[in-house]
């Protein structure tokens, strides 16, 4: 008898963001007409570059013709992209990571989701409370934890709440764990890790024997030159870190899929034993086994964004996100709301007016105001009574929306 | 201290295809100037045709503008692609499977790995032997197996001996298994599934509540009317089957990356006190927290295929390959060797000539021929003794690699 995977049964009903477009078509349907400002799943809305088209459609010339025809690539990904990566990201920064320690994948998502499998059931995993969903659920799927409490906390994962009093930065937990996913710029809260932070962090993995799992998927809105883009800029980080970076916001490829992971060579983790193993050979078998490599063309087009004109281009398209958040910053703080992140951010981060939970400000925008934004319970019990604006949207609409917002009763 | 998942430290040093490369270029390496002739790995050689290369271009291009900018899809996939699978791949063969139940992803090998994860550890596999090396490493991974033994079995596995004798067609086991993974027509073997073969597979899984795993990557290279394309041509099969597709060998996709999963609605697995749950809702947890969707222009390019200039373009590439299998066919029986497949398949599986072992049998052949094939060994036990060649190949290089095999000295 064929038996599932009861972890499952453990997750709550709706991943976030499905709720979110729940909600909104049922709002829709039930209004037809009214128009809809979404600044809730964080998705971008400006084009690709012209540079990246430009490679994108070479790419595709390129699986016309025989002689320049690609089939199976290595499923690290091409030399050509991990080279670029490698001496833009890194080297440039005066961090030493090679191309061999760079694989190539289709999403930070699937690849903070995957990572878990090289590492045993029996890691304690910390993470920030809130967060983004997918460090939780997959932790929850991969039969690490026990089952959700009614304050909707798994028994066995550790929670470091990030609040008010403590800048929204978790504090070293007091219980010791194996793994720690942390993610800066932060995912829903827009703050950001200073290098003192950073620091903090890497001495206590290297003094645990833990693994941050540390996502930089939003370090393209950092302009403050004092904040680390990479945790790799922090001595000793290479021994305890594995970096996700993604292109989805760097470049917009939320719909063009490229991203990549960092395990550096001397990162290891240890067996019963205490026999160490190198986690980025497991992961190479797990990537190699299970995975067959991105789509060529969508390399080459992530590759273009290394190129002088490309590089120019998104960076112009970040400041133009980063504009976005400041004016919504700044209407907000106006309005009275009392407002975190939206600087070195793409997220802004709010309090919710006149005492209400995360999911009625939300549902009172959707109705009155018809905005879009995502319910900070969504992203744990401390997002209870936040909300978070993504600044991914047209600026026309990041205005109405402001102007909007100014007409709602609490 | 972070520990590792201890299941991979059971699995056998390379997997077979990496092995192969590394053999190669060694050759390669110390004999520069050598020409090679690959015809291993089974990648397909033909680029993509004009209606694909046509649609790709369109979705990029619609990348490029804000009006037309696809930013996160749906994680199943568009509904355009799913709709035109439903229609040309099912209910045109009379089979009712609707866009629903229809998973779109960037691989078959990504799917066969990932499907596992919503199956309990408490699951017994069956496998055929010989097979697709990742059925069995990813059982492995996900911890449903003790060690490998002497003999490349791994404990708790339940394999299914495919040999001359019972025609490379697996018998029902002895022992009952949960989840059975099935591969028609047949990588490596060629070998094909009649419909009471699968008639009889799904009364087995019937009765025992099993789970059929199909990978029917490589149906549209079936020519015999007679021969079912999809498990679900069989009647009951929509309560114990998963299909899974590729447009890697259908439509040249292995570099482009695109494929999909089926699972019908009423197909179940229990919980521990004998529930039934709905092994597609299961999937849809999975892949919408662990996959964010196939690339946009990825999946415009795949939906080409089900265009009418698509389809004919990319049955003369089918036909092709097919007619590379036939020479290869005909030419080795026509040199003494014992072949089977090569019909109805992509694959012809030949008996190595005296008495050499499957690698003894690749390193005469990369040596004397310079031609790679796959040594049957690769994929299990009672591969050994035999060898794959794969037709996907350029017709010169199948006629030159055909000379050079008359001329083998054994």
């Amino acid at each position: 008898m064929a038996k599932i995977n009861e972890n499952y049964l453990k997750l709550k009903a709706g991943y976030l963001f499905p709720e979110i477009g729940r909600r909104v078509k049922e709002f829709v349907q039930a209004n037809p007409g009214k128009e809809i400002i979404r600044m809730g799943i964080g998705d971008v809305t400006q084009p690709l570059t012209p540079a990246i088209i430009k490679a994108f459609h070479e790419g595709v010339d390129e699986m016309a013709a025989v002689a320049t025809f690609k089939g199976y690539g290595p499923e690290q990904g091409y030399e050509f992209l991990r080279d670029a990566i490698s001496a833009n990201d890194y080297l440039a920064r005066g961090v030493q990571i090679s191309a061999d320690e760079i694989f190539v994948s289709d999403g930070s998502k699937c690849d903070t989701g995957n990572i878990q499998e090289v590492f045993g059931s029996d890691n304690k995993i910390a993470i920030c409370d809130p967060v983004y969903p997918v460090y939780a659920d997959t932790t929850v799927m991969s039969g690490k934890t026990g089952n959700c409490q009614p304050n909707g906390y798994f028994d066995g994962i550790i929670y470091m709440p990030c609040n008010e009093a403590n800048g929204f930065l978790p504090e070293l937990p007091a219980e010791r764990p194996d793994l720690i996913f942390l993610c800066f710029p932060n995912n829903p809260t827009g703050t950001v890790a200073s290098r003192e932070v950073l620091e903090k962090w890497v001495n206590y993995a290297t003094k645990n024997k833990c693994i941050i799992l540390y996502d930089a998927a939003y370090e393209a809105f950092i302009t403050d030159p004092s904040i680390p883009h990479s945790i790799y800029e922090i001595k000793g980080a290479k021994k305890v870190a594995i970096e996700f970076r993604s292109f989805s916001k760097t470049a917009g490829f939320t719909g063009t899929r490229c991203a990549f992971t960092v395990i550096p060579e001397e990162l290891m983790a240890y067996d019963e034993a205490g026999n160490p193993h190198s986690v980025k050979s497991l992961w190479m078998r797990r990537h190699t086994t299970k995975f067959n490599g991105v789509s060529y063309p969508v390399q080459k087009a992530a590759a273009a964004i290394y190129s002088d004109e490309g590089a120019k281009e998104v960076k112009e398209v970040v400041n133009y996100y980063l504009e976005n958040a400041r004016i919504m910053l700044k209407s907000m703080q106006e309005q009275g709301y009392t407002v975190f992140g939206g600087v070195n951010a793409p997220y802004v981060w709010v309090k919710t007016k006149a005492g209400f939970t995360s999911w009625e400000f939300f549902d009172h925008l959707l109705r009155e105001a018809n905005v879009v934004g995502t319910p900070g319970s969504g992203f744990g019990p401390s997002g209870e009574g936040y909300f978070r604006f993504s600044a991914f949207a047209e600026r026309a609409n990041v205005m109405k929306a402001m102007e909007r917002l100014k007409l709602l009763n609490f």
